[in-house]
C-alpha cells in the first residue's frame, strides 16, 4: 500500500465519524472545534487541491454553535450532530452559491435547500462548503470547470476523476468526513476510485432529488463519499431518510443501521465475465484480486459469472444521457454558448445530435437488459468487479495507448460505473490497499435494486478482510 | 340531413347488433345467414369502397356455424355472439394475412390472435375480414396503401379519412355492425367523422397492447367503430375485457354495460374556447352548434372553457409520434425503402430526424399538460367539440386553401383528435345529422381517463337528442 502527497492530511485523516461523535458527547471536543479544524484545512490543504469552489465559514460556525446548543440543551439529532460536510456545487444550498461548476450560474445562490441537504441538516450536519464539479457533472475527469481542475490528493498532477471530483479529493485528504456527490454514469465512485474513498450510488429513483441539477434524470441519484463504509452508510442514511416533525423539531424518521460484516458470512459473489471487464489494466486487475482472495477468506462463496449483457450498455447509456442532458442545457447553448468551457460545449452539440428514435430504442433495451440481469442476478447476491479499468490519469488527458483498448480517457473512466447506472441498481467503490506502484487501488460491489443493507454490509466484510486496510475508528 | 352514395348500403345500415342478437336467438335468423349477408355485400359495395384488404369467406363460415352450434346447445356468449365485425389489418388474426396496409407485410400470415381479437372470438364474434389501413397506420387519409385507397361511402371521390378507413367505410357503408379500428392521433374517431359512424379512442393504456401492431406505442390504443353508440359500447366491452376460464369453456368476465343518457340528465359539458377550434369551417361550426342546442334541450349544463393548452399539443405530438414510429421502422427503411409507399417514406425519413432531446423535452411537456388538463376539467364532466375540422377531402388531396389556417390535409384532419391522443383522455366521435351539403357532421366528446361510462352515456345522450337521428334498433 502506498498512499502519497496530501492522502489523509486532513484533520479526519482516519478519523471516523462514529469516533468524532463520540468525542463531542464526551467534552473531548466540540462541534465548533471540529468545524474549525474543517475550515482551516479547507482553506490551507484544500486550497491546494482545488476541491471547494465554496467554503462557508460563517454559514458553518453558525450551525456548529447551534449543533453545540443543541447538544447542551439535551436535543441529540444522531450521530451526523455537529459533523462537517462537503456539498458537491450541483446541489441546491439555501443562502449558499451553488454554481454547477460553470459560469452560467457564476454567484448564483438558491433561495432554498435541496432535499438531501435538508436531510442532512435535520441530521444536525454542518454543511461546511461546495465542492467542485464537473462543469454541469459532464464529464468524468473534473478538470472542467469554470474555478478550474479538482487535484488528487495522491497525487497533484493526476485528476480526482469526477464528476464528482471535489467531494472525494475533500474526503481522500481528510479535510471533511463525509460529502455529497451526484453520480449519472459513475460520478460518485469514479473520483471515489481514484481518490481512495468510498462511494455508493444507491438504487436509481431511491433518493429525492429536488434541488440537485439534473444531468440525466433516469440515471442522475445522489450518494455520499467517505472514508469508511460505515461512514458511507451514515451519509446514505440521511440521504435516503425523510425529515419528518415530531413535535418540538424535526428529525430523520428511522436511526441509522450500522454496517455489519457478521450478516453476510457466506455470501454468494459473482465476478463478471465479459468483454468489459477484460479490459482492464494490472491495478485493476490486482485490486479484484486482493478483494476476492480477501472476501473468500471471510468466507464468501466466490463464482464467475457471464454477463455479456455488460458489454451492450454503452451505446445506450450514451443515447440515453445524451438526449436528456441536451434537453436540459438546449436553451443555455442557444443563448449563451461561451459561457460554457469548450469541451462541454463540444459534448453538447454532439449530444443534440442522438435522433430521437435511438432514445426511445435505448430505454426499451434499458428495460430489457434491467429484466434480463435480475435474472442473471438470481445466482449470487453480489457482483464484484472493477470500479474503473486504470489509474488515474494525468489532468487533462484525453488519449490513451489503443492497446488499452479504449478509445480514450472519457470512455474507459465510465466504461465500468455506467452499466449499472443504465440499469440502475445500487453500486459502492471501495479502496483496495494495494493494486498500483503509489495509487490506492479500488473496487465495484453491486447489488440487486433497494438491497443497500446487503451492499454495505458486503463492503463492511470487504473492508475488513483486505490486509492492511485503514480501520477509520 | 342528407348522406349519398353507398351510407347504409349494407345489410346492417340502421340495424343494430341489439336487435341481430334478438333475431338469432328468436329463430328469425342465424349467425350463418347474418353472415352471408355480411359476406355477400364485404364482396360487392365493399370491393366499391376497397374498405377489406381481405374477407375471410372460410373462417367467418367456420364461426359463424359453430355460433349457431354453441347457442343449440345452450351456449350463450352474450350480445357479439354471432355478429360479424371487421378488424384493422394492423391488428393480428391467427391464420389470416394481416398486412398493416404494407408490402413489407404481403402475405404475413401471424400464427396467434391479438389479444383484442381473442376477446372479440372469446365474446362469439365472427371475424369477417381484414379492413383497410393507411400503411402502418402512419396517417389520416387512408389512400396510402399498398391495396390502394378506402372510398368514403357518402362520396366515393373523397377519402375515408384514417388510418382506420376501412373499418370505418364498412360500418358507414352497413356492411357490417362493428369494427376495430387504432388511434394513435385520432385513427378511429377520425375516418368514422369522416364517413358517418361513431368511433371511441379508449384511455391510453387500458387496452391489451398484444399484436396491434405499433406505431407510437405511448399513443397507440385500440378502438370500435360502429352504427350506434349502444353498438359502440358493446365493442369497447369485448376490447376492455379479459377472457377468463370459467369451467368447460372461456368467456369475458364482466358482462357489457348498456349506454343510459338518463344517468347523465345535468351532465356537464364544457366547450373549449381556443385557437383550434377557431380555424374550424363552417360545417364543423354547425355540427358543434347543433350538438350543443341537442344536449342543451337534453337537461345538459353547457360552459365555455378557455383551454390555450390545446393550442400547445401539436409540437409535443408530432416529436413523440415521429421518434417512436421511426424507431419501429428503421431497419425496414434502411432494408428495404422500396416497399414503402413513397409518401410514408418520406414521413419516416422526416421522422428519423427529430433529435433525442426534443424526444425527452415533448414526454415533460406532454406530462404537464397532462396534469394541467385534469386540473381544468375540474370544472366539466366532458368536453364537447368538432372532431374534425373539415369535411372529407377528396382522395390524394394533400393540399388546403391556406384562409383555412391549416398548412394541409394532414395536419388539418389531426389537429382537434391528435391533442386528446397526446394527453391520453378518451374522446368518442358522434355523427350528427347535419353540418355540411352533403356529408354527416360529427363532434368529439372528450372524458376523463378511465371514464369510458360516462363517455358512452353523454354520447347516448347525444344520440337520442338530435333531431332527425338515426335510431339504429
Amino acid at each position: 500500500m502506498s498512499a502519497g502527497a496530501l492522502s489523509g492530511a486532513g484533520p479526519f485523516g482516519g478519523l471516523g465519524i462514529a469516533e468524532l461523535a463520540r468525542r463531542i458527547r464526551s467534552g473531548e471536543s466540540t462541534a465548533v472545534e471540529i468545524t474549525e479544524q474543517a475550515l482551516a484545512a479547507a482553506h490551507s490543504v484544500g486550497a491546494e487541491l482545488n476541491c471547494f469552489v465554496t467554503v462557508d465559514d460563517d454559514g458553518a460556525r453558525r450551525a456548529a454553535q447551534l449543533a453545540d446548543a443543541e447538544l447542551v440543551s439535551g436535543l441529540d439529532r444522531g450521530p451526523l450532530h455537529g459533523i462537517p460536510v462537503g456539498v458537491k456545487d450541483m446541489i441546491a444550498t439555501s443562502g449558499l452559491a451553488t454554481t454547477m461548476g460553470s459560469r452560467h450560474f457564476a454567484g448564483d445562490t438558491p433561495a432554498q435547500d435541496a432535499s438531501v441537504v435538508s436531510s442532512l441538516r435535520t441530521a444536525g450536519a454542518v454543511i461546511l462548503g461546495k465542492t467542485q464539479t464537473h462543469e454541469f457533472a459532464y464529464g468524468p475527469t473534473s478538470d472542467r470547470a469554470a474555478t478550474g481542475a479538482a487535484r488528487n490528493p495522491q497525487d497533484l498532477s493526476r485528476m480526482t476523476g469526477g464528476s464528482s471530483g471535489g467531494s472525494a479529493a475533500a474526503v481522500a485528504a481528510g479535510l471533511i468526513p463525509l460529502a455529497l456527490g451526484t453520480d449519472t454514469g459513475g460520478s460518485v465512485r469514479i473520483p471515489a476510485a481514484l481518490c481512495g474513498a468510498v462511494g455508493l450510488r444507491p438504487t436509481q429513483g431511491s433518493i429525492d432529488m429536488i434541488g440537485a441539477f439534473p444531468l440525466s434524470p433516469t440515471m442522475d441519484v445522489v450518494g455520499p463519499i467517505a472514508g469508511s463504509v460505515a461512514d458511507t452508510a451514515l451519509g446514505w442514511w440521511a440521504l435516503s431518510t425523510r425529515p419528518e416533525s415530531s413535535g418540538a423539531h424535526w428529525s430523520l424518521w428511522t436511526a441509522p443501521r450500522i454496517p455489519e460484516p457478521g450478516r453476510v458470512r457466506g455470501v454468494r459473489i459473482g465476478q463478471p465475465v465479459c468483454d468489459l471487464v477484460d479490459r482492464v489494466d494490472q491495478s485493476a486487475r490486482g485490486g479484484q484480486q486482493a478483494a476476492a482472495d480477501a472476501l473468500a477468506a471471510s468466507g464468501a462463496a466466490l463464482t464467475e459469472l457471464a454477463l455479456p449483457e455488460l458489454d451492450e450498455t454503452s451505446g445506450p447509456y450514451y443515447d440515453i444521457q445524451s438526449a436528456e442532458a441536451y434537453e436540459i442545457h438546449e436553451e443555455r447553448v442557444r443563448r449563451a454558448p461561451e459561457l460554457f468551457d469548450p469541451e462541454v460545449l463540444e459534448r453538447l452539440e454532439a449530444a443534440a445530435r442522438v435522433p430521437g428514435w435511438r432514445y426511445v430504442r435505448a430505454l426499451d433495451v434499458r428495460r430489457r437488459l434491467r429484466a434480463g440481469m435480475l435474472d442473471k442476478l438470481a445466482a449470487v447476491d453480489i457482483v464484484l468487479m472493477p470500479t474503473v479499468p486504470l489509474e488515474a490519469p494525468v489532468i487533462n488527458q484525453r488519449d490513451l495507448d489503443p492497446n488499452t483498448g479504449w478509445s480514450g480517457v472519457r470512455e474507459a473512466l465510465l466504461a465500468l460505473t455506467s452499466p449499472w447506472s443504465l440499469l440502475g441498481f445500487p453500486a459502492i467503490s471501495v479502496p483496495v490497499p494495494m493494486g498500483g506502484e503509489t495509487m490506492l487501488g479500488s473496487v465495484q460491489l453491486v447489488a440487486k435494486p433497494g438491497q443497500e443493507h446487503l451492499l454495505l454490509d458486503t463492503a463492511a466484510l470487504l473492508e475488513n478482510s483486505l490486509p492492511g486496510s485503514p480501520k477509520w475508528g
